[in-house]
């Protein structure tokens, strides 16, 4: 299966994808990173692992449809068949969305759908939380309220900052990203028949 | 420390406190059950375990603010210090909450701020999240909206109905309302001085 990330940041949910699934003309393959920033560090580790790379900056484009139809344009134009979300902090269009409905996966860090949107780990702290967690889940056009592929929770009853939730977080992220992705490769990821909003996975 | 227990159902989370923690004389002692129903079976269960009972039905009083007077004054002539909701499904008074800040306890089945409200099992089933679970918190003036005490989360991602749900999440129930309670009895909840909406338990 050919697979895209689209990144913002440090792209270590990038970097879990390459050290524990890519496999160059295997099962799983990378093929393709893009970031809304040029100066995303996530582009370097693609870079090094030999994926095509491109930066799909606001400011290059009329308006966020253009951007995001360049960016359809340009997985199209590398076969990609799954796009992943890894930290992408831009929105996304509703065509966007539309053309790449069932294939596109975002990874979230909360227990969905409490705390959607930015700063999901602040919201979390805010409320006073003892369980954080993280969900894998398809993309829809709202703000994080796609179907729930996968949910893993985490209790960090004594946390006090976002660095220290997020630490405690990225594995799972890792996990669960590696897992959904193996488990679409495998071509175990489909609507469950018996309900409108669940995928079964695996 | 004399604990009251508001309930409209069956009293399966009463009886799991009158199994694990009740002690009359002892360090936990439930000391008055009341229903907003007279025909409610925890009533019974209570009165079965010797514990004293009142059923207090909206029709019998004016208005809610007038019933909710009642209950308080019933739960002062008892000496109550701690006002346990289990499946209690009338809305409590603003009056209320305040007169027991701090010392009313609520159980939730969801991962709250997830499903708030009333068919909480329900609302996530329809959401087609696959991790269900409980928290046990305080009640503020809002719906399922104060501090969190303690919360554990349950996979059931191949659960369909309501009540293969509850079943699961039950024992979570007992377990969590009776830790709450016991920290409760040993001092052991209190107010965390570094932030505003979370409690120390245990």
């Amino acid at each position: 299966m050919r697979i895209a990330v689209l990144a913002s940041g440090e792209g270590t949910n990038l970097q879990a994808l390459i050290d524990e699934l890519h496999a160059p003309g295997g099962a799983v393959e990378l093929v393709a990173v893009a970031a809304d920033r040029v100066d995303a560090p996530a582009l370097g580790r693609a870079q090094a692992a030999g994926i095509d790379t491109e930066a799909f900056p606001r400011e290059r484009f009329s308006d966020r449809p253009a951007r995001d139809a360049a960016i359809t344009a340009w997985l199209e134009a590398h076969g990609v068949q799954l796009v992943v979300l890894a930290g992408y902090m831009a929105l996304l269009d509703a065509a966007f969305v539309r053309r790449w409905a069932g294939s596109l996966v975002n990874v979230h860090p909360s227990l969905l759908p409490a705390f959607p949107g930015m700063g999901a780990i602040e919201q979390a702290l805010d409320y006073g939380a003892p369980l954080f967690g993280v969900t894998v889940h398809l993309v829809d056009e709202g703000i994080d309220t796609g179907p729930i592929l996968l949910q893993e929770a985490a209790a960090l009853p004594a946390a006090r900052t976002p660095e220290e939730v997020h630490a405690a977080l990225r594995p799972i992220e890792h996990r669960l990203l590696c897992a959904a992705v193996r488990a679409f490769a495998d071509g175990g990821v489909r609507p469950d028949p018996g309900h409108p909003r669940r995928w079964l996975v695996g």
